[in-house]
């Protein structure tokens, strides 16, 4: 291992941490909220300890792909500790273990919360959690890459962050890559906060709004969610951009590039607006009669949908009290999650098309054996073993749910709140049933499950490997790997 | 496709059906039962299909992968239907999507029934119910490979029925190898039948319960299942029977040949012991406070664990009355299920032991990009598509469910007893959680979930691809694939 590399780049990310601290101070002090000094404090000693991390120089400046996986790892784990810190700080908090959890919760876009009443914050704290989602979502070692040198083993960070089987650049840099990529994520956030404001939210409310949304994090900064708003209008601009943002960002640089047969021919974002109509359609049958008629069993099943495919979380409506099939189904979207690439979470549904493409394939060899067809994305033959990838990829998120799981029962709570507690933070969505339900929260947990569940949306969003790779003792040793 | 084959072999395979339904028709005439009448109509009415489907002489004896596999598939699905037609001839049914029911859950050895008073059932019928577990325990094709002409080909039918991700046979010829199967199966079942009459179990109780447990089944002929005879040698025997019949059969080919090393050496073996004392040592402690005392709980949970893993379904207690972390390590073990190449069900361990050698090695290649290190089991280098085929499987499975889930949330049952109905069918289990827990059953679903969960039974028992390959229109069309 590169531990040298390893400590500086985490130093410099943290420094970074520091500096976009300085957005909530402003804000604290803008509004005159007495919260101001949690930020300043912890500003200050986030970028005193990355500044101790960068004092080693690295003999060579490359990232292998091991080094990039402990990276990604351990600079989520290191941001959301040090992102905690203002939390503490501000006093509103029960615990430590609240304070990083909810840290967790924010970067890893999962937008669960351990708090009871949200509106009694400050405007800096609910500012920093909402940003937490904005940073979180494009990633973290992603604006990293935008701001550093260039540098081609970068890559290999870029494949340990980012969402789905194949990540890779859409330009031949890395750091051109990065900055597109910020620019999209820029443009569309703007884009929302003016229409927000238009449809009659304060610029506090829209910027926040719009930072929950674009990371497709669900932080709210109210009660209710986007509910208490109780806006048409607000509610259609953000179902939409919910949706948006759980698009590949690559489609989005296909359309500026003006290749729209290249966007509208895209498998997964074909897969993924059928999925969303189907669901819509079939949740408002079923729900319909609870909302006495269809237009708004589809207003509240059309948010919902799109809320829960792209991992926001947001919430016009508690959906526990919804009919089975309507529950099931969400609980089968928070699993599916939206496209890689995208700032949403869960599985991605790209997995769910090779798969099922391979599947086929699969029984057709019943037919024909020794035949040796290749399985194709989007008409291009995809690597060998991306397919056995995927599939294992299927395995550790069975066996992660399953551990997870029972050492959250060991807290006593119903089956139904445990595993949608474990689902909804492995697909960074937050809300699920029972007592996480949209009108709950995770503050009956104990300290021990908010551990294991902040594990799983760091491990969620990282999808796994960054975040087991650091079991491995070798990782720890000096000079072991070379 | 050699569809005269294809139909010979079903045609052969139900008059053996029909030749079995004369046990249960002595068992009614020994007892004096009035439902003799039934098995005799349901006789020549299976054996008169049979014939008819005998008729034309296959040109080609030789059975591709693709005949063998519809050959199971279709075996199976007639099998269960004209076993059905005791149950229905009998008049204790409401309906015959009932009586299909109860006739797949009995041979795909599930024993979840449609029946809320089983003591009211005549003798000739509750036998049926257990033989058809003993049956399908080891597989009808199995019984149909033993006593047909040996050919070579007919291992493709060994690998469409035989449970677990390489089934292979143990001796050269395939025919040898039914028989030692059979042999093993039937020397075991006689065994526990003695020793359960020893216990005090009346002969016809010690048969039909030596016969559910030996196909790991669960119908009982009791309404509170083996709890119903609060018999502690009986439930020591019955648990320690469960155990056994959920080890791989060719292991105790390897005892017989006094081969010990190789017995207890097995991976699998290893596992399928380190997890049933885990689970029980764990439930154990969490019950304890139920039952009064350490003594009462291990007795309980030893029985329910032996119970879940091997697929049984036999019950000494209520468990969905346990705490949370009890009934999800209860779930777990039904998922996961038992030995490849047992009577029992489940996804079976073996596939969980592969796919974590493969994340494994895959998180090592992350150290080592480009190392080829390959996936072993027992010492033993697996095929190279086997990893990927496993993991497949995995998604098969997730797939299967969700939609099951989907479908089976029409009827609006609460979600744990909905999707718990769906992973007990397609583990061959029987119990489920909530209204199908153990003190309850499956009658309170509607006429289209009976069809869905009865699909998942028979699904599940041939591990997928054989029911699947029933849906490719090519398979019903005259002389398209040569």
């Amino acid at each position: 291992m590169n531990h040298r590399l390893i400590f500086k780049s985490i130093g410099n990310i943290l420094r970074i941490e520091a500096l976009l601290m300085l957005f909530p101070l402003a804000v604290s002090l803008i509004y005159g909220g007495k919260d101001y000094w949690a930020f300043l404090w912890s500003a200050l000693i986030t970028v005193s300890a990355g500044t101790l991390l960068v004092i080693l120089k690295p003999k060579d400046k490359n990232f292998r792909t091991r080094d990039a996986f402990v990276v990604a790892g351990l600079s989520w784990i290191l941001f959301s500790f040090f992102g905690a810190l203002p939390f503490y700080f501000s006093g509103y908090f029960n615990s430590f273990i609240d304070c990083i959890f909810e840290s967790v919760s924010g970067f890893s876009t999962a937008g669960s919360s351990i708090l009871t009443n949200i509106e009694v914050l400050p405007k800096g704290i609910l500012f920093w959690r909402s940003f937490s989602h904005w940073i979180g979502g494009m990633g973290i070692l992603m604006f990293f890459m935008a701001i550093t040198q260039s540098n081609a083993s970068l890559v290999n960070l870029l494949r340990a962050e980012s969402t789905g089987p194949s990540p890779d650049k859409i330009v031949p840099k890395i750091r051109e890559t990065a900055r597109i990529m910020y620019q999209i994520y820029f443009a569309l956030t703007i884009f929302l906060i003016i229409l927000l404001m238009i449809a009659g939210l304060p610029i506090y409310d829209a910027v926040t709004n719009a930072f929950s949304t674009a990371g497709t994090g669900g932080f709210s900064n109210m009660n209710a969610s986007i509910g208490a708003y109780n806006n048409l209008a607000v509610e259609i601009i953000i179902t939409v951009f919910m949706f948006l943002f759980g698009i590949n960002f690559s489609l989005f640089f296909f359309l500026i590039e003006r290749k729209f047969l290249k966007f509208f021919k895209d498998n997964e974002l074909r897969v993924y607006i059928g999925v969303v109509i189907a669901a819509i359609f079939i949740i408002t049958i079923d729900i319909s009669g609870i909302y006495g008629g269809v237009v708004n069993a589809l207003r509240h099943s059309s948010f919902q949908v799109s809320s829960i495919i792209s991992s926001t979380g947001f919430s016009t409506a508690n959906f526990n009290l919804w009919p089975t099939l309507s529950k099931c189904i969400l609980m089968l979207l928070l699993v599916t999650g939206c496209c890689a690439g995208s700032t949403g979470g869960g599985i991605k549904l790209i997995r769910f098309i090779l798969l099922s493409k391979a599947v086929k394939i699969e029984l057709g060899k019943i037919f024909h054996p020794g035949s040796v067809k290749p399985v194709s994305i989007n008409g291009k033959k995809v690597k060998d073993d991306l397919v056995s990838k995927t599939a294992l990829f299927f395995f550790i998120y069975f066996a992660i749910f399953v551990v997870s799981v029972l050492l959250i029962s060991l807290d006593g709570k119903d089956i139904i709140s445990s595993t949608t507690a474990v689902l909804a933070s492995l697909s960074n969505t937050g809300p699920g049933l029972g007592i996480v339900g949209p009108a709950g929260n995770y503050s009956a947990f104990s300290a021990f499950s908010k551990v294991i569940l902040s594990f799983c949306m760091i491990a969620g969003r990282l999808e796994f490997y960054p975040v087991l790779i650091l079991f491995i003792p070798s990782v720890w040793k000096k000079g072991v790997i070379k």
